[in-house]
């Protein structure tokens, strides 16, 4: 294959570095697929209608979450082990998230712990957080922000781990502690939860909106929400003092069926009404799939498979290549559309069939 | 292949398994199988609209059906001859059942009499009722109930035989009574009836709403009517006296074209409005399915291949196989949508399109 | 292959047997054959709501059309040069229809004369007309109206002869010549008209409405309108005084990209307000085709191709069981969507899109 | 194959023909082609309503655009480096649109130059405008009108060029250099702007509405806006003194994702409310497509590559049987719906799903 040009061929790419099961792993969803399938046909529905005749000569994707600065409106989702991708883990996409000038979100299951992530990192970081027990989860929000960690983004899609086929039928739990036997573990020792009985130290089931206000009192970091998709779960999270919403679907990996994310973006973004920031994740590919996204009223978007694929590829100049190619095409996506900044981005850019 | 994680996997192993034209016989739909092929795809193209943040740490999935407590919203529908997928037939189907603490109901062009089915039964059973002659019928349905049936399900899309393609093709009929002469008598002497032209012993044309009242002044038993899809014929029902509707389309069996179950069922919940208990059977083949079945209204789903699946592969253990995994598929479904039982299922969780 | 047991059997058959300029003649459809297509998708698109419980022993499906009583609502419809499917041509197809006792629907275009087939013919017969000149048209609709045809059926929707693209690359007219000379001229000799330029000598592309006045003052016979897809010409075609209308897009051989037909049918149906009989043909291929085409407002159905396909296989015996195919499927379809007799099929048995 | 009988042929013919790098710059659309397979598909889903007895005898199809007489509403759409195509170039399309008395938009990119062009054609010219900078197309605007080309039309949906994968994979940019270097230098010499960053001497992106006071300061000629697909642009343009718009999405070559043209068509013709011509290209390849574009109010189409396929096949000769086709299929098409010249087709000739 020629040197890869977009997303895709990093994803064909990496599928050809990767060992089968490690690719399953990160590849697949549950169940079905279906949500999987979903979240990338659902932006091939949507039609743009670009303006003309503006003047975008200087085009600028600059813009800021909760008050960070960063380069471009794509961030990096959180996801865990990288371990199992490339041997410099979550370090090597730290680095390249910082030369991007991007932010990185750190999943509590990383290879690597979030104070050698953070040794290493140029850009802002968030932590994201499981709640495996309420005493780790302590630990682990007061690690983040004495690192220097800029947010909690706590999941709320994964009470349980669901069944992801291509791991059960890989043994996936064997072969990684067979393997990788630290690869989640960076943070904590951890048993990997993969959907058959033995989740027996995962809390997950058990949290409710009441861990808010605990959150809230153990730390006084702002607390972002990932995983919400409905307008009701929306407004209780503005109720509960939530600082930002992810519009997310864990990837079509958590419940099968479920909307994709970019159909589900629009009923939050209504329900928020301005009082939060919503960011969305899911099937992002493409500068346009960004250009949708933002059009439909979120602030910026998370990418978590495309940073993989990079990883996998060619560790942290991979991941920079992603997010070097994600940012020209959703500049010139920009100008093609007519918009010399994202504030010219206007809701009627694109038409929901 | 692998040990099998779900119902496709038991089909796979079914198909492998039967010769082929016993898998005909239990696979096959009518004329060109289009609503066959669209009680699968309906249920996909619903979307799951899942809440977060709620306590499903103990997710019961218990229930009741006509006041029979069941572990699970999970019946076994009838289907006939179990003979043909299995030499313990019906006697295996109903150790399964009774193995899962659900319900099962008996065919009665059953393999097994229901007498030697009800003594190896540990769960509840009910009575499908095909009326042949109407003293036949009396007769049956009086062993049923001196037998300790629970209800009569009265087949109601059946006034005459479909054709069904791959049997004629097959010339079903005679390898049948070639082969397992008593496959389809384990009640009474029965001719296959198969859509050509010797339908004579069958009286299904003739039998009409007027079959209530005659039906009720033979028997105490609650009634159930099998095979309704319109608010219409719900809502006559109701007026006769049903005790409980099963929304379905006989598999894709009998008229080709007419409305997958699950886009049946809301207009039969809307008429029926709260007047019976709906349950819907037809293409379930996942957790989720049953969820959105749930959510649109019905009470309970009742399966038919997936039990003639797990009986193929691997009897009474196969059966139950299949149960545990739609067991565990709906309790998980229901945590990752953030209901701690049945009760918290509210109508949006589904969106349809 | 087994014997033929639907119309589609009889496809492959008579795809098998003819030789396959001939096949193309028959199968083909204009341009790009996107309605050729759409006039089968579009009834899978339809959904039925079947009714239960109606006393369905006696089912009947005799009816009449423009007074003619017929053993099912099934006609011939026409079609040119029988001759290339089998030599017996249309005297087979007329001894076919004649047995079935339905109505067969002689073509201008036909290879054997209108008084032969009407010299076999038991069942009734209409006679097709293609005004090549007036003085032809004339002599035509009087011999037909002297061998006692009882209705003659315009053609509206040829103005010129399309572009069928199979014949073009063919050169089906020079073949035609060579191997079958007389297979257009059994009434009149005509030129094959073929989408290239040699179309001097129709004239259908200057008939208009006022072909209709002079029709009513040559022949006291019934006129019906074949090729009408709007609720305007439909309504047009009232005020001229016409006797019926058979919707109808040639099959998908005229223009390419018009309505499928069974599309096209409500809206004629609507705007005809019962004020005449209305037809329809195209890609009726099942007793439920048929029921759904009732239920949406048509009198009867035309068949094209299945004939040609029954006679190309078997000669009037093909044809004979074709028509016997269509009758069992659809007596059994009305039966299943509880129906005693086409009096009983309402509006609402159909759910449109 | 047989001779080409439609530009289908044409396609399969040039691809054959051509090297297949310029296939691919030809045939290639940005990014995924979303936008690119959207234009066909989009005319596919609209269906025609086509009237009867009506006399169509004498249907003529000639018209006028901007007061210049055509002899069809098919106009040859600007593209670049015909040379790509064949040696001849753009003067064998000229006078194949001469012949054929329909106009031709020559590019600004051509292979030969503007006056060659002219020197050579028998029909109207207009002259497609790219801004590479001020000056120069001061001076090529100038040189136009001077030659004699009837109108400018300026092509706005360029700000930038697109990533056309393609080229980019082919590394098309060294290839033409090499193979052929002034294949777009016909009317000055040009560096092949190609998604990679050397754009620099390309202004597009800053080129706005206030262009087009100067462009009318400095020509008298009539100016058309090629790549307007909103309702909102429609208006802004004619406030502008747009003389007439070419709804365009440069073939799906510059913003994948954007709405085929034949759906944005709709829009801006309601918006300009007769107040200047509003022509459509883009996936036009049947007399069909051109009905449809003329039913929802397009004065005229333009066809891109299907001439190039014409002049890649056969030169001059090519494109005038590309032309001759489409003039006869949109005759044709015009019968069989009942209209005797354009001023016959109304709106409701085409049903919008």
């Amino acid at each position: 294959m020629n040197p890869p040009i977009n997303v895709f061929d990093y994803e064909a790419l990496a599928q050809a570095a990767l060992p089968p099961v490690n690719w399953d792993f990160f590849y697949g969803g549950s169940d079905d697929e279906v949500t999987l399938r979903a979240n990338r046909s659902a932006f091939e529905r949507l039609r743009l209608r670009p303006r003309v005749l503006m003047d975008v000569n200087q085009c600028s994707i600059n813009t800021s979450v909760l008050g960070l600065p960063v380069s471009m409106p794509v961030l990096l989702a959180p996801s865990a082990a990288h371990g199992l991708a490339h041997p410099d883990a979550e370090l090597a996409t730290a680095r390249a998230a910082g030369a991007a000038s991007t932010l990185m979100t750190l999943s509590t299951d990383s290879t690597r712990s979030l104070e050698e992530v953070k040794a290493v990192a140029q850009g802002p970081l968030w932590y994201q957080l499981y709640i495996y027990t309420m005493e780790e989860a302590q630990r682990l929000v007061q690690r983040a922000e004495r690192a220097g960690y800029a947010a909690i983004v706590l999941t709320v899609d994964l009470p349980r781990y669901s069944r992801r086929e291509r791991d059960l039928r890989n043994d996936m739990n064997s072969y990684q502690q067979a393997h990788y036997p630290d690869a989640f573990n960076g943070n904590a020792p951890h048993l990997v939860v993969d959907g058959s009985d033995n989740q027996h130290v995962y809390m997950g089931d058990a949290v409710t909106w009441d861990i808010l206000p605990w959150l809230r009192s153990i730390t006084a970091l702002p607390i972002v929400l990932k995983g919400i998709l409905t307008a009701e779960d929306a407004s209780v999270a503005i109720k509960y003092g939530a600082s930002a919403i992810i519009v997310s679907n864990h990837g079509g990996r958590q419940l099968d069926g479920v909307m994709p994310t970019i159909e589900a973006l629009p009923e939050v973004v209504a329900a928020v009404a301005g009082r939060c920031e919503v960011y969305v994740d899911g099937g992002i590919r493409r500068g346009t799939d960004i250009l949708k996204a933002l059009a439909l009223g979120a602030c910026a978007v998370l990418i978590g498979r495309p940073v993989l694929w990079g990883l996998a590829v060619n560790g942290q100049e991979g991941v920079q290549h992603v997010l070097e190619l994600l940012r020209k095409e959703l500049t010139l996506a920009l100008q093609l559309a007519g918009c010399a900044s994202l504030a010219d981005i206007q809701r009627s850019l694109v038409q929901v069939p």
